[in-house]
């Protein structure tokens, strides 16, 4: 254990894609909790695309992520010390803790976890947000039924492997697309993806016209721009899009075009749905317990390519931005 | 009457905005029902802006109107001779008649309209498909709550200038755009929309933001293009876009390209659909005594431009796609 509190912050806004320069490594004192509070010992740190988002200084869904302070991320942890009567020194807890070692933390917003049922780092990933993510994204908003051919971009990401095989679980032709042959290999042998190809050496428009012979009834965009584009003109009629990333454009400086995708939208009457994952915190509670059975039963797999040690987080979330990640990003910070 | 029966025929398929020319006016024989059938004297033809689509030689959404044959659409008129024991001599009627002066049908799609209720007119708009479509795509694909603020595109068309007023009886703030001072001054002065303007005039995005201080809830979308790119950026979380039209474009001999909006669709977390009113027709008979009803009690208004004769039904078509109408755009054919 360090005998200090290392953090990074947010140094300065990135403009185009974020250099390391953009953040700062610094030393703290290790908190004590007040009362009301405890202390948290960080295992394991998310790193995630919509992080990106919120470095830039225009608010989006979020109030961005303030200059100097510590990056804003979800960990998981232990329970160090504890004055909060709900939270008991020795239990293991997700929330918002941040890119740092300890966290204080008053408990909103915090869930305990069991390492029983899943090794702590999965709920970062398949039984967290991701998790959350794709279930709600694909079953809430695109409602895929039995036989509907489902696309899923980004689909060796966490979110997106996720999305494949809770496909898969309804009964749908599950094709992904995603940048690596790697990654392909990754989604179509162990996860069970009915098709996947690599967009950065295929046609994703002649790809996806071979692989889905019946057409497109349900997308879930995890990257937007030109791949969407590939996939839009395939859709069939009454086809469900959920948007849940457009990780291809978060690092441009100046908004790009691209051929207008309304009149698709009229013509197919389709459903275009963007959706962020915290709208359905009331429901995790109905998620967490399909996931983590799918994930008991053997038919919900992950993988995770992780990290070691804080000072790589920031690389870590670059290589993350550059899909050099399979699954689930993590950064590990201790052994709690 | 006429002694024969004058068609509009498509002669050639547009390439960008039609011709004169790309149509053909003939003469035929006036039919004589078969069993089964009945003749339609025709009253007046509706000309809509879905019909510059299936003029193309692409598939839609529906298959593509015929070379050499008479051109689809909507039209009322009096049953003159029946052999179908649905349809009676005398009695008032809409369908798919087509542009030309009497039709045979065997009754499919076909429905009896009450000339008491309103001017038979009144079935090819405001209590026909723009009335239906208006009622369906604001307030099922909308949905919006009292006090919300809607903005209509094409706010003067038969389409647009119904949904602001149902938008009304409803309890929101109505914003319209159309293009041209006329069109304005009777949308905000007899239709009661709480602002509107001319977008050939105005800065749509500086307008927008001006008339619409509390963000936008609702978009019916009629027209698309750089209007919608002006829309969009103001909605607000959670904001539903029906798409409707997208007239804007319906004459572009290339596709155009514009900013990419699933990004917003994203951050705002919007529903975007497209619909046909089609999807509704078993429900049209819960639209059309409401319609009527706000009709009776003058909380809708209507109005149309008329052109007189077949042989005016091209340009007319052709002035529809410019805008030149005010309301409903109509041809009477005969004093049926």
């Amino acid at each position: 254990m360090s005998p200090t509190n290392q953090q990074v912050l947010l140094a300065a806004r990135p403009t185009g894609f974020p250099n390391p320069t953009d953040f700062r490594l610094v030393e703290a004192p290790i908190p004590e909790p007040a009362d009301g509070q405890f202390l948290v010992g960080i295992a394991y740190l998310s790193v995630d695309p919509y992080m990106r988002g919120r470095m830039n200084a225009a608010r989006s869904y979020a109030d961005p992520q303030k200059l100097d302070e510590v990056m804003g991320g979800g960990a998981v942890g232990k329970v160090l010390a504890s004055r909060h009567p709900g939270f008991a020194e020795g239990e293991y807890v997700v929330g918002m803790f941040g890119w740092q070692q300890y966290a204080l933390s008053d408990g909103r917003g915090v869930m305990q976890v069991d390492p029983r049922l899943a090794p702590i780092s999965a709920y970062l990933g398949v039984l967290g947000m991701p998790g959350f993510t794709a279930y709600f994204g694909l079953l809430d908003v695109c409602a895929p039924r039995p036989g509907e051919t489902v696309v899923v971009s980004g689909a060796a990401g966490a979110v997106g492997s996720t999305v494949g095989q809770i496909a898969k679980i309804h009964g749908c032709r599950v094709v992904g697309i995603a940048g690596g042959d790697d990654k392909i290999r990754w989604i179509t042998e162990d996860l069970g993806f009915d098709a996947a190809f690599n967009y950065k050496t295929e046609s994703p428009y002649q790809k996806l016209k071979e692989l889905c012979p019946a057409g497109i009834d349900c997308y879930f965009d995890n990257v937007g721009g030109s791949i969407t584009d590939a996939v839009l003109p395939l859709m069939n009629t009454s086809g469900r899009v959920s948007i849940c990333g457009q990780i291809s454009m978060y690092n441009l400086e100046k908004p790009e075009t691209g051929p207008r995708l309304f009149p698709l939208v009229l013509v197919r009457t389709l459903k275009v749905q963007g959706f962020l994952v915290f709208q359905y915190a009331s429901r995790y509670g109905e998620a967490l317990p399909k996931l983590a059975g799918w994930l008991q039963e053997g038919k919900l797999k992950y993988r995770e390519t992780v990290a070691e040690g804080i000072e790589n987080a920031v690389s870590a979330f670059l290589g993350m931005l550059r899909g050099e990640n399979i699954g689930k990003q993590l950064v590990k910070i201790s052994d709690q």
